[in-house]
């Protein structure tokens, strides 16, 4: 089985880090793939961030269904692009937040999400009502902390991450801590030696729920809303990125259906 | 890894079903066991029935622990006592409604459950609600099959379970269905081929979630409300179901806390 | 008019000051008959203690039934085999919990809960918004006192009580109480004196709820998820709860309905 | 014990016909006392009927406090003006609509309301709201006939009403009727006859709420959102409702508190 | 265009300054015009006040459609007889709670309302939820300031709003505010120039929402819930409401359609 | 006042239809600029279209604020990109599906939404939901036209909206109707003019909704959520897309607040 791990930002070290992380709960024969947009931000901190994320996320799941994927992880907390790639992939599309929440909520009867910048904080709480989360959630905090700065050598993000989901433990009726960034994905194992609790990472949650998936011959319907979007062609810088149809062509399509009048 | 497959009713017939259904998706290390109780209902049709099968239940999930599962699916899709089996186990337990609506909810925008008898629908609906799955779930269908029947030589079941999946698709707006019956697991791949969206069932779903949840060594939250029983003695006819503490004695436990007052 | 209160823990001490609580407002021509099972646990502390109080609970509304009771309560805060209790019965089944809510919801804008241990505070969570009194109810509080030390001579139990219902009062922007455990009932009229809002303590509440609805000619639809259990023969330690049909006599039932297919 | 039962609209033909109902079902030492205002609509079929019957139910729960009433039922499905008429009174006061749902809530997993116009089926359900009864309440119809003519001799309001509920038990998924008018009350029983499901009259089932209230020594909560209106001089038409202190007074109160700058 | 401002309670001085304020912000062909009924409470501070100025109101209303006026603002945050004046009126009416929380909620992720007096603030979350407003108020917190304190020369009313604005970004996680009550209109650019967030006041906020309206030709819908009332003759003191036909005739309205038995 | 209208797909035909309308309704000192995007798809019609739409509308926002315009249209019923364009505006941004749905909320008590394609009624489903308005909308409807079919010489694009809007108003209990698509805008007038309800158009009700939150001097919050993006550069063919800070420069920011530990 081969799955292919997006970082839709173009930091690479991020992404080999995240990449090394999912090889350690991949089972035997799970090929992980780990790539980022050529084009795009270095962190993904504000919805504009994610706005330009996306087409380059995008265009690594086009480019992983002509080379024969079997599903894809969005690794990025905001789940950005996530229905768009849907429509794309014939295979599961899982995102770390939605892969993340899903597997808190069944390991304790609340969590609470711990993140890097206050500002993203209502993105994590539209996520968690998306996904029928929000009955789980039982707050989201964050360190204030840039997302580059969180594998800095000798940066006390270990810390300053330990430190406030003990106060989610004690504050929040939580009893469990979802990691809200991708980023934090190679400090886990330690947080969660220094608490007495379940400490979700998405990104590995991530890739363990596609595995399940395609081990259960399980792929995204492609009927209705994550149908393949309709083949047409997109003008100027963007071109490139014009849907095609089944045959690869790009044309716009024909009408939806006979109108019923005349 | 070793993960205990309970069937809460006492058909061995289904319970040996079902688990040659999970072996087909186990990962190659996983071992399964499937096992049902002595003691309880034969099929699960009611609220009445669900509380009859859980303390048999919860005894193989006791069992287990000091058998050393690893984790755990109630594999009947009312999830019947699945929060006290939380309080029981070490490792994960997860239901195999939650694991099917968790799984069908990455694949579709909206699924609609199909089950065995229309009294059971509500009890469905309470599920989704509680694991945050209703706005996912466009509608509850029944076949008004009795369980014990699904399996039976020459059975129309499997007909009749396309004909309604058919319905739910072309009526209820949804794009993908979930089975509504852990007896309904073995026709699983033959309703699928049938139609042309992804057909859950929670069986085996439930069962890689376990898996996925082991890898990522994550484990029930150990704090808060799926705490381990407080240990007392339980009054006659069960009094062997009495919980222990960690040390295995029964024994009524002394105040939670000293009081503020004196 | 005869009501059956159950106890469904198995502390003779605590069903005796709840009948006995229950007289002081029931009506000139109501009788209450107030028991518990002789099976299970002596308290109630988490879902595993309601999961095995529930058969025996169960079995004395069966017996209730025969003994022609016109309705029940079920008195504990966790309200558990309500469902059940409902299609074994045909006259109202009525929860503290349910019934606690309810009067609190009509007497002031919002309420906080106040119960006996922590880990039982998402149980009235639970409870709140399985009854739709989630948007009454303000906070669920506990005292950390054990259901069994509450009646203890010379216990602080009602002083701690009182202090967080005042702190409800305080913070939590709530007008009313609801106490939170069977065991507090006898403390109701102490905690009120001490306060100047209303206090709803559950087993009171629910014996007018049910004489009400009994006074009403009301009873449980016997249609739909409350039908009486379909019969048939449990196995093992369990066959004497196998449900019977209305003759009395219990067997596996015969196909719901012809199949429509063949 | 006297309870008022208050019919918002002048109509005394319903007024008297409520009332005998009422007492058919109160207790041996309850005191039915059944009035309308003198003032306003004959039948309330809008929010602008409800607004101009709400101060003549007013006056009357003012004079209600005068007389010594130890509760109050609004006896109209609307439940007009029932918070304001908890701050001026001290015992409880219960709306039929609020009584009917809670009763059908632990009678059946659903209810569907049956009314008499179309356009007040938006107000039904803003109520099922209200209460937090939306999840119970699987529909609100009507059968499109005038209140006044419900009980006019000779009149096909029963049997539009039964044919109503039956389509409700055949197409809503419910399993239990609330009659969604005052003016249905002395049709309950007949309607219930001709049905198989419990059929709820909010007019008899709210003078058994007030009555157990009032019998648990329950009252409305006078601190917060229904303490008593401060008292204050009123314009011109509507001088003789301005609300009195405790002491009878009319004035202008004092500035609620100190200003904390100054 | 020519709107018709609507203060409920009768202080002339309040409808003044609100008319002013109005005035500011209408567009170069609007004409205001801001009255209060003749008769009615001072100030509106209680559920039983809102149900008194809703008849003067609405005269108010019904007047104003002889005159002609194209749409209407209620001017008081409890937004009293909202939907019996959508009922009489042809064009559009807007209440200055709804205005204002849909102005703030695309100006900002989220807001709390800074009211009067702390008996209120249940009324502002009951409105917050009627609207579907409640996803996006942090909160609701009280100055405990009366109405009519507001204006009152050398009231410390405005640093007491500030210092609760302050609070309300500081600890509720809102980035706008909305000013709960009428009588804070003209304090609102004072309000707004001490904090760097946008302050939103409901009257001039509704008018430029009903100006908007009607330049859009939108008109409430006369079908369904907001058709107008029934004609009908009212009785007593209140027959000078009683609601006329399309013709100004007041009669008892016809059976609303044939019986379909007889 | 200088309002810049964007459609976010590239078809000029429409772009300049939408302008025509937007400048019938638009107030006398009010200029509207109505552009497109030079890059990206023709039509919005899937989430990957809704992607690729989103940076070149954001492109114009920031083109916007360099002109100084006071405010935006997001001209498309998805409100694509309507989060990440407030975080560039410092003037109001409102989306045509959220301001077409406030309107309609304030003119009946539920609309339907009528829109062209199938596959985008969950989009329109999770609009209603991210502004709370799903209590008022009762159902959302495709015609299944092609988005550049609507306004083609002799297209039945009119009668079927008509057809379909009769449907709505007939079977949803619907009083008004939203037109669920820009393109429909030119439509508006017809459809209304066959229906006797509001039909609300959202290209020219976002048009008078950001006109009035200018002239109430309302903009965006600028702390927060809708905070500028961090400047920081870009990588690769994005590089031009870089957020800037204030003084115009484009760097990675600094950290965001000195660590607590060392």
């Amino acid at each position: 089985m081969r799955i292919k791990l997006i970082n839709p930002n173009t930091t690479q070290r991020m992404t080999a880090a995240m990449g090394q992380c999912a090889r350690t709960v991949a089972a035997a024969g799970t090929e992980i793939v780990a790539v980022s947009p050529t084009m795009g931000p270095p962190s993904i901190e504000s919805y504009y961030d994610e706005a330009l994320a996306t087409p380059g996320l995008l265009a690594e799941v086009e480019a992983g269904e002509r080379e024969g994927f079997d599903g894809y992880v969005i690794a990025c907390f905001g789940d950005p692009g996530l229905y768009a790639a849907r429509e794309l992939a014939r295979g599961p599309v899982v995102g770390i937040a939605e892969a993340a929440m899903h597997a808190a909520s069944v390991l304790a009867p609340g969590f609470s999400v711990v993140t890097t910048l206050s500002r993203t904080k209502a993105m994590a709480w539209h996520l968690a009502e998306r996904y029928g989360m929000s009955r789980f959630c039982r707050n989201v905090r964050a360190i204030d902390v840039a997302v580059l700065e969180l594998d800095e050598p000798g940066s006390a993000a270990r810390r300053a991450i330990v430190d406030e989901c003990r106060r989610a433990l004690d504050e929040d009726g939580a009893d469990a801590i979802v990691l809200g960034c991708a980023g934090m994905t190679s400090l886990c194992a330690q947080v969660e030696d220094a608490l007495s609790v379940p400490v979700v990472d998405g990104v590995t949650a991530a890739v363990k729920w596609v595995e399940a998936l395609v081990a259960l011959r399980l792929a995204t319907a492609k009927r209705g809303d994550f149908a393949r979007p309709l083949a047409k062609r997109y003008d100027g810088e963007f071109a490139h990125f014009s849907p095609t149809n089944a045959a690869g062509v790009t044309e716009t399509p024909p009408p939806v259906r006979p109108l019923r009048y005349g």
